[in-house]
């Protein structure tokens, strides 16, 4: 299927050659002030082209929204986005000419999309081009939207790893980024604009960066590629957000992360390494939430949103990485995501041809050797339409409950959501 | 929700201290000689209480089969499956009497749920209790039998790595266990059979369980609790499985192991370790594929699975983990799931209660330090739901495709299914 | 699939000899009192057996809440709910012996079920037997008592048709029950125990009562069968609810209806007489609301439901059927559903086997000659779920709709909720 | 929801007056030869503006394929496809200016939308605007095209009822359609091309269409406007459709059908006359299929389409309407759908406004007196859609079924699908 999400649910079209890409997103909450303004921001970053260190094509990716607003305000129906697909030259993908359509490109989509539709599209991408993202980074502008200005939800990926450079690499003191004290103030402030000053690699610390950049610069220069990894964090999520047992919300993150082209990877929180953990360090003991949520006293949190609210207690440590038992409690969500090396690259390949003969695989043409900066905001537009959907969830059940009658058991929908804010006066 | 699925459909229910545990399986393929001697197997392989390195409850855990059968044979309706809680303490959790009611447990989801339901339920467990994985265990088991049956897929799992002991750690020369030929010949070969010789640990080499057992038990004896790695391969799967977008099936398969209660991480393939190879090494050069299915070869193949058929190609190496552009290529899908320590322990913890107050949680009763093993058959039946929907999913696609004339640039069904078959006989 | 509603989701099983049938009921709001004492009712009411008019079978239909409940509160987690098949005899159905697994029943769905399936069943029901819809009532009774707690929401259906008997023939004055005054009188106050009052029919009237007793009686003794038609109303359901588009609200109650075995036809408002008008009176002009909604004028509805509001306007006319562009707009919403003559007549009946041959299936045993009043608690639990499923919807969109600012042509959802209610007070 | 269909998955956008309206059609069967023409007919017959008894707006309604074919050739992607709203003036509708402004038409969604999305979108349509139905019409179309040529369905609707005026009106002699031959002859020969021999109003009879002319000339006229019902009916449609509890094929089709604007009611076979039947006339018994399917045999069906087959049984009366049990049986599939006048009139309408003061609506310009005969394709698609959905579930399950082994008590694949090729050869 080609739709994401069960409440908040963006489906998705567009091959790279065809007339357009975009996607239709249903259940917007009507009432919100949109325009294209909103969404073009995070079509640009994704853009390729901003560097020397990406892909030269210039697709420019200019928005248009064909239904669902009026006057610049969501009127609750479906939103159509369009991206019009200005640059299809099908020939300069892989090789060229005869030659591709003669081989399916190594750890590329060409040969099991003949395996599962059973028709040969032409050279270079289809379904499988990294345009698909299109839908899905303008979708996930509007999910931001309304989250940034109902819940104050904060959502930033940068890069943390190319190739065996790593920002914060595993020690013998840190053996995960969760007990890592630099990690942990990096991603309680990090922003986009922030990690916009580190392009055209977005990993923000200069030296780790250059390092980076050296290196991709080198798989350039090799007609190579190289793989890395993203980090995101996802602040002032509310609290309740997944569902107990198969829509955890790091099952849906998992999910989301990992149909990005090109993943291999994902952990939350202590992740990987937090098997090498003792439970009786790992576990997160909870304390007395402060009084004044620490994205204010930070002082990069601007806007009042409207329903933000913290929950009376929060942890002390964060190695459950803002989820326990697949549910959001308030604190900091942060993740990895791990991406290959591209599997598109400039030196010739010896394979095996549609006609099961080998032969070589010859590529021309410049290619992206790193995919991971132009990752960072397909990573945040997967996480805030995970985000958004959980939302919807949870919004839909306090609601109903809201109007249900206390009883000795249970906790009532204002108590739970005021408190705090109440305190905090 | 509580369904996994679009086609297959899984819905679970039940509470650790609810009448009873179950679900309902939905879309079965009609035909299908199916009685509980088929499901019980992988439920007692999930039971606890096998060895004293795991928790003590013997709840036995006998399944029936409510309706969606007559006589054996599956009628395509809906099969309910139950199994009765016998052993009801709620109590014996994480401390007994008013000590766990007045302190959520840390890393359990006590509070989450208080903030996602607002009803404080009783002491241990409820739906996140481990029992909420004996439906997913009941409902893998008919998909299996349907795998198996039908394309001869082999699912198995073992544990790889607990706490800072790995079957196959990374090393200077195989950065990934993709690179790694001691872990290939592994996964070409391993059985349930062979698994369970290295019980209760279930890894799959004498020396290295035996370290993993000693560490158990030091963490045991310590009232602590370790992680680990559980490692899953899918032999014989269909190629064409997946869909490309938001359900590509590393997605669904991360997804469906991310829902697994403690997990905090997936990789397929190369992963975390692929970020660092370059894609001229990633890459997986196409060869012809052999005449023989290599898992003949081996001889562990015995029954004759109607639907199997291997495509024309495959991959000389398998960095990809049998995934390209989120569709099966037919080579042997693998993945690694990571486990935290559980976070029930023995010793006490500093935390602070519903009340807002600081305070001892101290825990009694013995505690399983180390679920890994246990977690073995979830993660086989979490992997057969995912390729069971998946396949349904292509099914009805290739059997509508069937139906139209073809082109010039189709390939017929027949062709695509039939042609290596014919050629290897 | 054999799951309905997309935010209230159920999922039933069962055939009519498996060990027991039943249901998940998933995402019923937390904190709802429920024991079985509230299921239970509308399980005795679907029952058969009470009195000569329908099938002797005593089925009893007890139901045993599973799991999603503790101490009598929902904890938001799946509800499962099973009821027994105690009676289990396959040979009693549609004439016993060989002699029905010659034969496929005429309109029954033995046939449809092989031609599906490819599975020849025992004899008598699977699947399709009114077994099935015990899984469907349970559900609907959780759904009302969450509606009438709520909302005040009161679903009363009622027998108004049996074979030419009917209890608002169409007349030249009274083209269709809309237009006709008596008819808005009897839905503005019928109740569940009125109707109960002219059992077993369930006509609340009881000259018609009568005729339509005597009717069915005429049948019964001819070994014979005759169809009718369930009129339901919905009242005090909120206003907003439906999607505009496929699942307008009367889409999505033609399907829950239509969904209930033996239905052949669906009318909402002035149905298909409604197509006999013109719309200069056929549109219902609005109406400043009363201040004090029609129902509490009515003294019949005494809960003092949290939820309950009405909209500013209502119409003078109500040909709609409470239903406008597929969303309601706070008025009775009412319809009729048609349902056939059962299948199972004791008359012998000259019909083709399986094998292709002539014959006489004869039917032996006591059978029931009219399902119409059975039906009416069954047409009751589909229009809750209905109304709870697009209930759950509009309180998602509602809710993120609260948070955002208020825009020049936006109205606070605070507003539009309460206006009424302080204007009455 | 604004999804259609849980396999054959149609999304749609738009309205009346945004940039374009239109739909994503996801899981067409790749291989499908497609282009514009394909789908550009069917959205011609549902243009307005074809003669002086519809409405005088021309629209044009030029549908462009976005993305999923290459070379006209489906590839498996979703398919988008846009119609550009060319005609966009908000203010003709309903009478212009500030009346319209203030006061929410009666019978219209302006009310219903306002109080479920909280926007006070401009005066005109919005989603609720016929416009809405273009998606619908376009993704029909390309289920027609796949049905057609892979099983040989045809799918024919009309005008059969205008007011008062009623092509097969009830009689006592035949009571129902189902018992009337001159219906059963009808729409086993019906074509579209003979049905728009009778445009406008697509009424298949000389003399009763004509009468309905004059019935609509004549509420023209009068500035008022009619309702009425459009037949359709389904032939060849494969055996084994539709899901047995829920999803009833009839549940399906009512679903779709209620959903489109203006629809009232929806019956199938016999109806709501089958009510006033005795189950021993009802009942259709079986008999052996001939060995030449009727199509064939009336010479209309040319194209030889793959999947075709016919049961080996089938019915001698058909009141069943082609649906048992909720599965199809392989005969002819007919059902009515009564639509209410529509609400925009000229005349001028005595309602209340938005500030809940009196006054009167006056409408100008000239309105649609008649929905029906532009209803016709819109029923057409609908009905499309809700078989290639239930086509697509039942060839997953075919398809998987195939592969297991035949047992005493299942029926093979190859024979249940060829038997009766065989034999007709």
């Amino acid at each position: 299927m080609s739709t994401f999400g069960q409440y908040f649910k963006v489906t998705t079209y567009g091959e790279s050659h065809g007339k357009s890409v975009g996607c239709i997103v249903d259940n917007c909450p009507p009432g919100l002030q949109l325009s294209e303004a909103d969404i073009q921001p995070q079509m640009t970053r994704r853009r390729p082209g901003q560097s020397a260190l990406t892909t030269p094509r210039d697709e420019k990716d200019r928005v248009e929204i064909q239904s669902g607003t009026e006057d610049g305000i969501t009127l609750g129906s479906p939103i159509a986005l369009r991206v019009l697909n200005e640059d299809q030259r099908p020939k300069d993908y892989g090789g060229g000419g005869k030659n591709i359509d003669a081989f399916p490109r190594p750890s590329h989509a060409d040969w099991t999309y003949l395996e599962k539709y059973g028709v040969k599209s032409s050279s270079g991408g289809g379904r499988s081009s990294a345009r698909e993202t299109i839908g899905r980074v303008a979708a996930g502008a509007i999910a931001e939207k309304y989250l940034r200005i109902a819940h104050g939800v904060e959502i930033v990926a940068f890069t943390s790893g190319v190739g065996p450079e790593h920002l914060f690499p595993s020690t013998k003191t840190h053996p995960t980024q969760s007990a890592n004290p630099a990690f942990l103030e990096l991603i309680d402030k990090i922003t986009r604009e922030k990690v916009d000053e580190f392009l055209p690699v977005r990993c923000p610390d200069e030296t780790v960066c250059n390092s980076m950049a050296d290196l991709i610069a080198e798989y350039r220069d090799k007609s190579d590629s190289i793989g890395g990894v993203v980090t995101c964090v996802i602040r002032n999520c509310p609290s309740g957000l997944g569902e107990p047992c198969f829509d955890k919300l790091e099952a849906t993150l998992a999910h989301a992360m990992m149909s990005i082209p090109a993943t291999k990877g994902f952990e939350i929180g202590s992740g990987f390494g937090g098997c090498e953990m003792p439970g009786s360090i790992h576990n997160d003991p909870f304390v007395k939430a402060p009084a004044v949520p620490p994205a204010e006293a930070n002082g990069h949190a601007t806007e009042a949103a409207a329903g933000r609210r913290r929950p009376r207690l929060t942890t002390k440590t964060n190695n459950s990485g803002g989820v326990q038992g697949g549910i959001t409690n308030g604190a900091h969500i942060y993740f990895n995501v791990a991406f290959k090396p591209p599997a598109t690259i400039g030196q010739a390949q010896q394979t095996v041809g549609y006609d099961e003969e080998a032969g070589v695989l010859e590529a021309k043409g410049r290619h992206d050797p790193c995919v991971i900066p132009r990752a960072v905001p397909i990573v945040e537009a997967m996480a805030a339409l995970v985000v958004m959907d959980a939302l919807l969830a949870q919004s839909a059940r306090q609601s109903a409950r809201s109007l249900l009658p206390v009883l000795e058991r249970t906790v009532p929908v204002s108590e739970t959501e005021s408190k705090l804010l109440r305190e905090s006066q």
